[in-house]
């Protein structure tokens, strides 16, 4: 069932969320202008990678600047580096943390590294559970937005008095930004800003800014330079990671000043799905491009409804439903180029019949 | 000094060794002809990823095979699994391993793995050196060729007889192939059948094959499935490789029937460096694609030799020199595409020059 609405989703001419699906294209657009006699980076040196890390270094406000092929390699080192500095073990984040629930326990596996898990699960980190964590932290791990709860966010209040807390304690903060551009006008702050409360950041270039893949890891010389190390150890310090790093920075310049525009849109188009009967997002009113939409429907008999409304209108809301219980289901969405390119008189179309055959059910 | 001689070599309009250089372009090519509408591999699924795996497992003879972004991440998680399979953390593998001597210590910092370096560092690994090993082993590690002391191999029949006197004791047998596709025309064997010896094989499709990063493990169901955790688990198991595999795809089917080729020529471009007054190569005569020139003269006296043929003849021959005493002096050299579109006067040319001005050294 899962494929009829995954089928009936591609097959659709506008898509709710997203810059288009992830095709070889994305890869072709961003080299359509390169020379071709531009030198490939060789492993990790080269003008090509420099010169993006530097880039991203100064946008960040951190003094240095590294290219990683993934986020999991990345994140997984900077706890090492932090947990090596401090001479012990332990780290802490968020329950859902990416490193806790997608990662097959890398840290764990490969770096002997012990989390200790914070707040409920359905909630953020704040700052009582942070003065409440042992001493003995080498390093805190703040992801923002949440993602696994929708992308929500501590306010930036919390944010700073925990960063004045973990600096007071001797305890490394870094931050998993793999969505930290799609937060930024929420907090109205600028990536340096937000970053300067942090030792460590990750930043990523295939959600928001809808990259191929890789990421970058910033903060101070000493530790990009480790990171390096632990890099090549991981098998990352590829001879050329050109095909990522040319496409991150064509689709950072490219989208990087739209996250205002999918926020604004990311709240109107959570309000259209919070006015249909039986479905609700969370958070209610989004903090960033992100949200997730449940619904108080039981998946199989969703499924049909939104298959059949992508066929009447060519729009699609989502290519999959995760089932929370019988008679629940969800999905997570994140507003790219595409909603702006519908007419909205197709959207309220959409869910005028989403809202009908809803209630239809009941 | 050094870059002296690279500004030279990268300014020749033809070059011994290679394919060309590693540009923007070799992507370009590769894409030149793929509809952008092909999907995306996604996190190790998909049709670019499972045909390229299959295609490849069926090449070397193996069960399956799964596509990683570097051989040190590959090899590394071999050795891992057949040490976790009997229980002990040690292998057997070449002073002049990738492993040891490339990689950080990733197998030891990650994996806590303690290899056991067998043979002399001059010479490749012999069946008495292996007979002679701890059987407590887990996996002992084959380079074919031995990169690093120029390209060399054991005849074939030390192979056939390590590969049963392992199978007896228990101990796995790994491949590292990084220039596997470069020995067949040499063992007069179909990859399959080399394969076929070894329990575990990596390939390389960024050396003879000319592609741009990417590599393949291949070996059982089960061992291929524990890899694929482990790729994860090291931060490997990107959204999208696509950028890797279609490259790879596409110089693997340029190239790899070009290997009896690139060996002929080999042998033909090793004996014009055996007539140089003070030039030698290791192996005298190549056993691949691939080997070293040494250079009974000092490093800074051959530079601006080189430099100026370079600029006389527009060709060039190598790059880099690497000190290896106070007069003597050596590189790596590798036949790809460059040699045979050289006219063979102008290559005789070369050589008469290089003679004659090493000569008129002494």
């Amino acid at each position: 069932m899962g494929e009829e609405l995954l089928k009936a989703f591609k097959q659709t001419k506008h898509q709710l969320p997203g810059n288009g699906f992830r095709e070889a294209g994305i890869l072709k657009e961003a080299f359509k202008d390169v020379d071709g006699h531009l030198e490939s980076d060789m492993y990790g040196d080269g003008q090509i990678i420099e010169d993006f890390q530097n880039k991203m270094g100064e946008y960040l406000g951190k003094d240095t600047a590294v290219f990683f092929p993934s986020g999991t390699m990345a994140q997984q080192i900077a706890l090492r580096i932090w947990c090596d500095r401090k001479g012990t073990k332990k780290v802490a984040y968020h329950p859902l943390c990416h490193l806790e629930i997608h990662e097959q326990d890398g840290l764990k596996e490969l770096h002997h590294i012990e989390p200790v898990l914070l707040a409920d699960k359905h909630r953020v980190i704040c700052l009582e559970d942070v003065t409440s964590m042992d001493e003995d932290i080498a390093c805190l791990l703040l992801e923002l937005p949440q993602r696994e709860i929708g992308g929500q966010l501590p306010d930036y209040q919390t944010l700073e008095n925990i960063s004045v807390y973990c600096r007071e304690k001797g305890i490394k903060l870094h931050l998993d930004g793999a969505r930290l551009f799609e937060v930024l006008p929420y907090y109205e702050k600028t990536a340096a800003e937000v970053c300067s409360l942090f030792d460590s950041v990750y930043v990523s270039f295939y959600k928001g800014i809808g990259g191929i893949a890789g990421a970058i890891l910033a903060g101070e010389k000493d530790f990009t330079e480790e990171s390096k190390i632990w890099k090549r150890r991981h098998g990352g310090d590829l001879i050329s990671l050109y095909p990522y790093i040319i496409s991150s920075d064509y689709y950072f310049d490219k989208r990087v000043n739209k996250m205002g525009q999918y926020y604004e849109e990311s709240k109107e188009l959570a309000e259209y799905f919070n006015n249909c009967e039986n479905v609700s997002t969370l958070p209610q009113t989004p903090v960033s491009n992100m949200f997730h939409v449940h619904f108080s429907v039981a998946k199989e008999r969703l499924v049909p409804i939104l298959a059949d409304i992508y066929k009447e209108t060519g729009i699609g809301i989502t290519g999959n439903l995760r089932e929370t219980g019988e008679n629940s289901c969800y999905f997570e969405l994140s507003i790219g180029d595409n909603y702006g390119n519908i007419p909205k008189e197709q959207i309220e179309k959409v869910f005028g019949l989403l809202d009908e055959r809803i209630k239809a059910l009941s």
